[in-house]
């Protein structure tokens, strides 16, 4: 496999980044999820939008650079890949001394890509079976301590949360926030139905703007299916008809259980991942 | 200058981490930063405690090595440096995809040492003056989103608050927890002193227990200085009759002005930051 670090395609085993780097240090630096369909990076516009304000919450505006893009389809057509896990790091480089980052930055910009199934209406998901999800102690960083939509290399907060799983078979967590309301998994956003209503944390929270929740809340429109955003409780969850999770990799993944309790998906789940599915499919039909 | 970068002494140009090191990719690491005196690693036992507790924090108490002083001596000595800034990271390594960590960790060690004055009583301070600082608008991440007592990359909340200075003189700045108490400086513990007593936020609010504040509150005992923890209103600061800061690197730092409210240190801070000079001496005094 060969990785794409500050403009050279490079061995796996050679890709490297100073220790000085910020983003070893501080975990001072930006990234993106992206998954690649059938050679297309779906949703582009929405992973860019958010990396480059990531970058500007970092007092780094000017960060990304203007050939992401590029670099990318280097990299995958490097490793021959069409469909792909592409995971794009933009960090604050290494700069002398201080804490306080220099306005003037020289940036380090890395490219991972792994192979992943193809997707789409005759895809494979990457995921073995529903997710089997607990609610942990752990509380979500307030919004006035880290702003919730940068996507940075401070992951510890899903780092911790997952922490709680061990000696479970739980594999993903419901993490709450400092107020106990729902906020979302460690790298998930969480959906549940009631009564027919699709119902997901409202981004008022410490949420994570998901791309893919932007996704299917775009579909829930499209199939006619009333949404409703806001606070709720792990028990509004708990005692749904239906429960799923999302994220780049996994797409739309049905809850098995949470806390022990079953739900599974449904017929509105299946809608929307079928849905989902069909808009993957059009990255094929683009080739 | 050479590092010491997982058991081997490299250049510091080519001393570097994988990409897919998750202490790069989540900043899942511990840290410390030490100084070392004549060749004399200060306080020693405080960091490595500290840095054993934050692995501990973060699932991987295994991860320090026990050789870790020997390399820092081998750094220190491959530099001909004997008064030096040491920085150590343990990080959690190279695991195959998930952020779930694997229980079993093959850390990443990396130390960076850089020359520093020497220090004690005939030393030179590492600051040109007295710090300026100005309470930011960031939060200290709570306790139930962050142990405060672990040390760890995740460091975006002291940078997001010095980056809250941009535009003006400050160099450092007053963050406060979510409840609008005083906690620290973005990387320093703050002490006041009000009336002849010295005071200083407790630990039992998100404030990193720096090893030389420990130090400080240690001195104050031996100089019969009263001493009193508590939770403080920057307004309290503000006003008060002297205040400084501490840190490993600027030991005893005092407060020139507050959000514009002049301050400066004063005759406790003075005994305080001498009685500190005494105790580095004794590290020379040890060659």
């Amino acid at each position: 496999m060969q990785y794409h670090v500050n403009g050279q395609l490079v061995d796996a085993s050679e890709a490297t980044i100073s220790v000085e780097d910020r983003g070893f240090l501080y975990g001072d630096a930006a990234f993106e999820t992206c998954r690649a369909y059938g050679g297309e990076v779906f949703e582009w516009d929405g992973h860019l939008t958010r990396l480059r304000g990531t970058c500007e919450t970092l007092g780094m505006g000017d960060a990304v650079p203007d050939d992401l893009h590029e670099r990318i389809e280097a990299a995958l057509d490097a490793n021959d890949l069409a469909d792909a896990y592409v995971r794009l790091s933009v960090t604050r480089g290494v700069q002398p001394g201080k804490l306080t980052p220099a306005e003037d930055v020289d940036p380090s910009v890395v490219i991972i890509v792994k192979p992943l199934p193809r997707g789409g209406v005759d895809g494979e998901k990457v995921w073995d079976a529903p997710a089997d999800v607990r609610t942990v102690d752990h509380r979500r960083i307030p919004e006035v301590s880290m702003p919730a939509d940068a996507k940075t290399h401070n992951y510890l907060d899903g780092i911790l949360a997952r922490l709680e799983l061990r000696g479970t078979d739980a594999d993903e967590c419901l993490v709450r926030d400092v107020d106990g309301a729902v906020a979302e998994g460690a790298t998930s956003n969480v959906f549940f139905v009631d009564d027919g209503t699709l119902k997901t944390p409202s981004l008022a929270g410490p949420i994570l703007p998901g791309v893919t929740r932007a996704v299917v809340l775009d579909l829930a429109g499209d199939l006619g299916i009333p949404v409703e955003t806001g606070a709720y409780d792990p028990e509004a969850v708990r005692r749904a008809d239906e429960a799923f999770l999302t994220n780049t990799t996994w797409e739309v993944r049905p809850v098995a259980v949470l806390d022990g309790v079953a739900i599974g998906g449904g017929p509105i789940t299946d809608r929307l991942a079928a849905a989902f599915d069909r808009r993957v499919e059009a990255c094929y039909d683009a080739q």
